[in-house]
């Protein structure tokens, strides 16, 4: 997907909503695991309801991988549900791969070539030719850590050489690689005022924003400080929407979730003109 | 696996050769390609011939996840045959993984409860939660990304504040989460002067070294400047072992190579006073 395509899309749903699938097998509702993926039976009914208010999803794959080959193959059924039944919708690997050049390249194939992902979430640490690699691909996305969520973000990210701390050398540097039609940033809603400083490196791309609903972080916030004239915002939401309700009725309500967060979107796109 | 049975085993084969299963699907022997599992294939008998002169495996995930369900089951089958055919063998998921808390957890549950590696590298961007989960198993073991040995390295991993480069920044700050008995660090052969800097902040931590070989390294270089009283080095060769030879003596070549690399080992472990 290009980014056109894509700002296409947060218009028409009048959301910039990401839902992450952090389907952690440990809590699923009780009456699925008579499945034979339940993990797919989960993700497929939470997809069906909450598909109209979000224009991405983020399997998070600790929580395939955690399940050995089960978890793989109900990974691979997401995306390949979600691609034959909503095409429009962006589909991140948040994978935090990074390693060198030519193995790189072998996790590239496995999100792009062998899975249909639009993007993958990749970490800093190693380097251009660590990243290079995801870059390679046509309408295609790097999703690269500039400053996350959690705590332990302040052990290296605000690392300081000259005045210029690593998170903003991270921005610098990597736009020498790639830039805003194939490249985002994370950057954690727990730090929104962090935004501003973001953007004035970054004024374009669009950054990946998790960390609203369970870790804490404001959404008003996050657009005020990080909104740009395309939006230029994924914000992502994952336990708060898809572990709402443990019941048989936890697809409704996580629907009924998507839609709370989706309408309070709205709402800013439209105070800032976008919509 | 602890600290002294690492020891131990690397004593009793005079070696501290690990040997990167980068089992590249496009470079096997065309003879394997019949087999159910080319890839375990061509592990298992790789595994066959060298254990003798190796100490670890190390198989970097990409080249099995960048095969789907078939690339994650011949990971699965090859983890089981190093376990029940030599146990003695200290093994490696090469994953470079990192996340928040709570996912890092899962990460952790994938490669220490459902596989039984003893080992996962795990890159430091995200700091002190992403990297603690991994610590609470026994016997297990982190190996924290320091300086790694590609191209790339430069961009972030000198990045300096009062004189601190953030490799040492990392060896610094996670003292503070393990150490020697749970903890070892990535530093790349292609930097092998650079070993005298690490030993500095690190002299007891065991030493994961990628780069010989293929990448160029020497591994005279990284005895002379990396070798402590406990040995503290696994030196991983790759490519230069498992693909010297593409036809169906590829098993008997990789277990020459690895003889050769290993008595060069026991040379220097000799020269060191250390068997």
């Amino acid at each position: 997907m290009n980014y056109t395509e894509l700002f296409e899309q947060i218009k028409a749903k009048q959301s910039f909503l990401c839902i992450g699938l952090d389907s952690d097998f440990e809590k699923l509702p009780k009456h699925l695991l008579n499945s034979e993926f339940p993990i797919f039976e989960f993700n497929k009914q939470i997809i069906d309801e909450t598909a109209k208010y979000a224009v991405a999803y983020k399997p998070n794959l600790a929580f395939y991988e955690s399940l050995g080959l089960a978890g793989w193959q109900s990974l691979e059924m997401t995306i390949e549900y979600i691609s034959d039944n909503f095409p429009e919708i962006f589909i991140i690997a948040d994978a935090k791969r990074g390693d060198i050049g030519n193995t790189s390249k072998l996790y590239a194939k496995a999100f792009f070539d062998k899975m249909d992902f639009d993007a993958v979430t990749v970490a800093p640490y190693m380097g251009e030719d660590s990243v290079k690699p995801f870059l390679t691909y046509e309408n295609k996305w790097v999703i690269l850590l500039a400053l996350t969520s959690n705590k332990g973000a302040d052990d290296f990210q605000y690392f300081t050489e000259n005045g210029l701390r690593l998170f903003e050398k991270v921005l610098e540097k990597s736009q020498e690689w790639g830039n805003s039609e194939n490249m985002m940033y994370v950057v954690g809603a727990t730090r929104a005022e962090m935004l501003t400083d973001v953007r004035k490196i970054a004024p374009d791309h669009f950054l990946l924003v998790p960390g609203i609903g369970a870790q804490g972080g404001s959404l008003h916030e996050v657009a005020k400080f990080g909104m740009n004239k395309n939006c230029g915002l994924l914000v992502n939401s994952s336990r708060a929407i898809i572990f709402a309700d443990a019941s048989e009725n936890f697809a409704k309500t996580a629907g009924i979730k998507a839609k709370e967060v989706q309408e309070e979107m709205q709402n800013l796109l439209k105070s800032k003109g976008i919509i």
